[in-house]
């Protein structure tokens, strides 16, 4: 079980690798909001996304002997960056399973971070038997994607820096908006918080219709999604929240708000436009909730994690064109 | 004269207001360059580029009595949004002269930052007559973008902060490529790292057939342009190094690197894929000549300033389809 202690340990062995990406602000953004909003810009994290927090958590955590064998991830996004970048970092082998289907670019990219990349058919191949195999035949540890209490640990860091910027600022009380997937960061940060900041509430966001996490928080029970797909925040659509991440969540988390691909597309605009960063649909949903839904928030500061900016450079001009700049 | 004393009292002026933009890295763009590139990520700063630095820095340096009445900017870009965001926050008017024909954009912009914008037809009337007449009248200062000691230095505070992340980096040694106008921030960095980290080489940067300063470099004495349009880094074009940034270059810089139109464009789509950070064309220079161009400077790494992220839209996507993402 994820701790403050387990967060603190995660920052400390993360000291001079991990970036501590900035806050930022802009007074166009808080007059849109009618109040103040301070983003917190982990698209500006080591490839790109929040996940090499995690990522750098769960190997620098390991048996230095169980972490020289290696390791082993399923995704074809961010978290696949994140444990390559990791792994190769600590010079120890890793292999990504990644679906046959998965754009060229990301796949590329996983190998040029350092990664063997194993590619399957998802119609024909069963992805966890391939990684059951592989990790049995050379020894390599699996790293989850959220339901693992280190990389919900290094997913915290993100928190405990939150707390200093924010008390850097003046700071105290804010609703604290997270993009939600499998809940790893929304549950990390909730646990730094708790110890660094306890004025503020967490609220994972989520795309509209795949807003698990939100209606778990209300029903105080887990929540599937019917669909799978079919949302551009393909970053963070996962069918529930995790097994480890909810129980922190349910203890700490109120609802955050769902939104549309609309909404994460002009947020991105106003990103670019006013913040100059650069963030992916997936990663632009709070401060999309931020933006265009603050009447469903308690009044106050708002503080927004952009977790990631891994997007392909025709859906950020299609985000540009729809906004209209 | 700007001094290591004027730019340490500059930044101490703007602690808590000035952001510490970070220092980015990317192996990729290392991999391009074949060797070590960081990136001062100065389009994260407030306003959207280095100018705010110096604008703070001009108004925190004034008498109180004399900021009191206000001050006047020339300026249809960064500048001129530096300044009024600059006097706002310090509660002083501040007038901006901009050209009628200025992109709407940036007018709306320097408004909103609190500035009253006056236009000017640039044919058929004299902004210098028009600017005199008005800080006669109401007894605004005139803050100039480069030539101003006050200036320097507040530009000067970027190069404290390169020093000392440099140094956390375990960097002592460097060429520190600088995008180039009237030269306040090459020589306000140029001042800074002499102190500080004596190893670095500042290198300003220019766009081709715009090169008056590497010119006046090679010269050793001020060299101008022959041309004054024609360029996509409007932010950056100037008729020729500053009576006041002159000398300080020449004693401390060495010539950088004039790229092409092209090359900008390049770079802004490598800064968008693997920093995630927006960049304008004359924000681009250093970066393009450190990843295209690093064959004609010395070998070791190399530390390049983006200074400027107020680029729109449709030249970014622009930028995003020249460099086929």
């Amino acid at each position: 079980m994820t701790s403050i202690q387990m967060i603190e340990a995660a920052a400390e062995r993360a000291t001079g690798v991990v970036r501590r990406t900035p806050l930022l602000t802009s007074p166009f953004l808080d007059e849109i909001s009618g109040r103040r909003i301070f983003v917190k810009a982990e698209c500006l994290q080591h490839t790109g996304s929040f996940k090499f927090r995690g990522g750098w958590s769960a190997l620098s955590g390991m048996d230095p002997e169980e972490r020289k064998r290696g390791v082993i991830a399923f995704s074809s996004g961010n978290h696949a960056q994140g444990v390559a970048a990791a792994a190769t970092r600590h010079g120890v082998p890793s292999v990504i399973i990644m679906p046959s289907d998965a754009p060229s670019l990301k796949i590329e990219n996983t190998r040029a971070l350092g990664a063997e990349v194993v590619l399957y058919d998802r119609v024909n191949e069963d992805r966890d038997e391939i990684g059951a195999r592989l990790a049995s035949e050379r020894g390599l540890t699996l790293v989850k994607p959220f339901d693992n209490p280190f990389v919900i640990a290094g997913q915290g860091t993100t928190g405990l820096e939150i707390a200093a910027q924010a008390a850097e600022e003046g700071i105290e009380t804010a609703q604290v908006l997270v993009p939600c997937g499998g809940g790893g960061l929304s549950s990390g940060i909730a646990l730094a918080l708790e110890a660094r900041a306890p004025g503020m509430t967490v609220r994972p966001c989520e795309p509209q219709m795949f807003d698990d996490t939100i209606r778990s928080l209300r029903s105080g029970q887990i929540e599937r999604n019917t669909v799978i797909s079919g949302s551009i925040c393909d970053a963070i659509v996962t069918p529930a929240p995790g097994n480890l991440t909810f129980p922190i969540m349910k203890r700490l988390c109120q609802p955050g708000v769902a939104v549309s691909d609309e909404d994460c597309l002009r947020a991105m605009a106003l990103a670019f436009l006013r913040l100059k960063i650069v963030v992916e649909p997936g990663g632009a949903v709070a401060l999309a909730a931020a933006l265009f839904h603050h009447d469903k928030l308690p009044e106050g500061n708002l503080i927004v994690v952009t977790s990631g900016g891994n997007v392909d450079p025709e859906i950020f001009t299609g985000a540009l064109r729809t906004a209209g700049g």
